[in-house]
């Protein structure tokens, strides 16, 4: 059970964790008049951030205003604020404790209600669009994706590799760095990306970045800066995309999807001459563009003088056969790739790449100057020693694993559970798609018991962003799921599961 | 000496680290074909970014031809470009090194040329801004100043406290971040600001960022959202501020400078309703602005609805008397305040914070999470850990007593080589304004006679943005020099000022 996982995990490695609500709650320190709002503050930021997991039994008022040295009424007056605001939920006699999803490795924005301005919402290329119909959480399963499992983050790798950077790395590299990344995992990663995804990356060509998110915003930045004002988008495909690219001043048009991937016909008339992709394996429906498809897609940026942008969000899982190579690696100068460590360690990390085409990299150095004049640089020497090592393969290989067997528990679970039920997309990634048999039908009466059954499931339909809505839900009437698994216990899939099997409609 | 310290701490701590060639070098991986564009490529990054020092002896060709595993031809010819380039030097005989400051200590920006595209450059509330008559480099001292000493971070105190963090983060902590920053370090830096700047900061008002620079981008991007296109900025100041703030759609209004800081008559007449101040030592001129001055800089913001942005550059290093507060105490709903860790540990872990008036946070929170979801959440838990238990401020204390150290060490060698130059600007911060007596000017010529004797130093005129060049180069003829002591051992001040006090005109 990986939720119990977490707790002794960290109950364990720091046995004072739970009691240190001073810590976690800073409140005396604060102005006698503000201390109020402080508690109230500290308490939703320790939710929505995750670091008081959904669950978490809180002390009582009289208790917790020991701990904090303020008065109950303070506590008491926070508790009611928070439980009104649905962070909190209280029962006669049951006390209070935090709502929202059992916490098993989930993101902030999965274990509490996303706050005003959506905090801790992330782009759908790393993990989970934004979804208005987000539900507060989930008391059985929570099947969102787009979050890797955390409990498989190297500590004790991670923790060496610091040690060695930090005796090992001259003082002046701790100076301004280059905003293009370290020399040293920039070459890493050129020799990595060349080695795992057939990308022809030169060490000049690629740009250390903060992750796929901050990615778009640099290649928007260097799109917008050659006139262009439209980009296309795969549909469905990433709200969070879309979003980032309007920031960079570029609309986007939406392009449908066929069963090989984005239509060339709708891409040529879209206008546009930039695309983003996620050929290896479409999100979110889970299928790879084959080989005279992805010439088409080249010919088209070609003909137009124009560029794809290749979000690579999680090409080194593929289950049933060796990962499709990039599509960067066909034309490197029509194609800007990208990827991050977001899936593989941890999207708390921070840490990404692109490989830029010769023509967008000035551009592209230069905004990333602009934005924070380039990453941490302990963090990009530690990342070069893991992979320069071998660990970040081993890793990577761990996760698949990891990822393969809970697939695999899936769909034992939907064959058990939920007879009918077909597993469609290629055996890949960190999500799958199911399509529930028709009994299941019509979406929205499912998605109101799968909410009361206590389940978070996302319809492949929350991802459609321009009218597409009625294309995806196909006319055979099934509903259609993406159901995150990578970041849940087998166990825990299978409890979900069944659940789920039990909610046809009547 | 600093300088050797470096060599012997890299080389102690590393000891293959200088014959790490493929390492710092990687060209044999790359398709024979391109082997020459990668060496020369790598080899122009390892100088930029410093990872090469200044002054460093290169292999024979046949020596790194062998270790690199490529033909000696590729070497000469890489070596031959990179002379052309100005990036190496050699003498028959003498054999090729690296070109650029002595460099102890300095920034990938100071040890080489800058390249394209202003590789390495800094923005001057961190550092030194670019300046276009930039010399490659220093024989004898490099007094650019914006470097802090590298060789004081606390390597020992930060690997600690990342062993701490790494054990005791629950996982759901490794996920997507709050964009805002992690609550601990929020609530640290409330503390922390409170105690030693003045600062009234609500942890909910404080948001982690990247450094200054991306704290004017953040703050840029909120200012335009409200319909403003100019800003005014000090005169002389930061060229920097003025192009992350044009990059953010903001016009930059010059503001002079009197005795007391920014001229409110100039503010009122700027049409401006938001300005970026350095009030507690104004980059470059060092002076603070008194409590009068400050009322009437808030009258002002108060009168056009308008913002004071406080770059908090340096303010933790004051050596006559307690640090000033921070203007943002007097009204913290017409001051944004910023500052970073850059000065105090180091300015590769890019790491810095903004208090923002609550009717721009949510602005600031919203693009924050554009621009990359939010900083590195290990990094953030290490320097909570360090604030919390008093080492950040040790640290602060142990780099103020360095700093002062060298800012006598630079006094006192100004009076014996230099008699009749004055130090001007309130004692604070890492570099001092030195007025030499007139027998140094001409500008022009005593500049172009330091080149030629191997110092490296940068005028007050050079950071005048808008035509005040003539009201820096005062009347009275005298040449003002912007001195960085930080980042030089008392012994390198000597030598140079020795140096710089027989550069008298004849």
């Amino acid at each position: 059970m990986q939720s119990a996982d977490n707790e002794d995990d960290g109950a364990t490695r720091h046995p004072t964790w739970s009691s240190a609500w001073e810590l976690l709650l800073p409140t005396a320190s604060a102005p006698p008049r503000q201390r109020g709002r402080v508690l109230q503050g500290a308490l939703r930021d320790a939710v929505r951030s995750g670091r008081l997991a959904a669950g978490t039994r809180l002390p009582s008022g009289r208790a917790l205003a020991a701990d904090l040295g303020v008065s109950r009424g303070l506590v008491t007056e926070a508790y009611e604020q928070l439980t009104a605001e649905g962070y909190l939920r209280s029962r006669r006699g049951a006390g209070t404790w935090v709502s929202g999803a059992t916490g098993s490795g989930s993101t902030g924005a999965a274990s509490g209600p996303s706050g005003p301005g959506r905090v801790g919402a992330v782009p759908a290329g790393e993990a989970e669009p934004v979804c208005p119909d987000r539900s507060p959480g989930a008391a059985v399963a929570d099947f969102t994706p787009g979050t890797p499992d955390l409990s498989l983050f190297p500590r004790a790798a991670w923790s060496a590799a610091h040690r060695r950077a930090v005796a090992r790395l001259p003082h002046r590299a701790l100076g301004y760095p280059d905003p293009r990344g370290i020399p040293e995992l920039r070459a890493e990663l050129a020799r990595l990306l060349v080695r795992r995804r057939g990308v022809v990356a030169d060490p000049a060509r690629v740009v250390v970045c903060s992750g796929v998110a901050q990615a778009m915003t640099l290649l928007g930045a260097a799109v917008y800066g050659t006139g262009q004002r439209t980009v296309a988008l795969e549909e469905p495909g990433s709200p969070e995309h879309r979003e980032l690219l309007a920031a960079a001043g570029l609309t986007a048009v939406p392009v449908p999807l066929d069963d090989d991937g984005p239509d060339p016909v709708a891409l040529a008339a879209s206008g546009a001459r930039t695309a983003v992709l996620t050929p290896s394996h479409q999100f979110p429906t889970g299928t790879a563009v084959p080989a005279a498809r992805r010439e088409e897609l080249l010919r088209w940026a070609r003909s137009v003088d124009g560029l794809l942008v290749e979000d690579d969000y999680d090409g080194d899982f593929r289950y049933d056969r060796a990962p499709v190579g990039a599509l960067q690696g066909l034309d490197p100068e029509r194609v800007a790739y990208t990827g991050s460590v977001s899936k593989s360690l941890a999207p708390g990390l921070r840490l990404g790449w692109l490989v830029v085409p010769e023509r967008l990299l000035d551009a592209v150095v230069a905004r990333k100057r602009l934005l924070d004049l380039g990453n941490p640089v302990l963090d990009q020497a530690l990342l070069a020693d893991l992979i320069a090592r071998g660990e970040y393969d081993r890793q990577l290989r761990r996760c698949q694993r990891a990822y393969r067997e809970r697939r695999d528990a899936l769909a034992a679970a939907l064959a058990a559970h939920c007879p009918g039920a077909a597993v469609t997309g290629i055996a890949a990634g960190l999500h799958a798609i199911v399509a529930l048999p028709e009994r299941y039908g019509p979406e929205d009466a499912f998605l109101a018991r799968a909410r009361r059954a206590g389940l978070a499931v996302r319809p492949l339909s929350a991802y459609t962003w321009a009218g597409g809505r009625a294309s995806v839900r196909t006319p055979d009437g099934r509903v259609r799921l993406v159901l995150g698994h990578a970041h849940l216990a087998p166990a825990e899939i299978g409890r979900g599961v069944a659940v789920l099997g039990r909610l046809a409609g009547d």
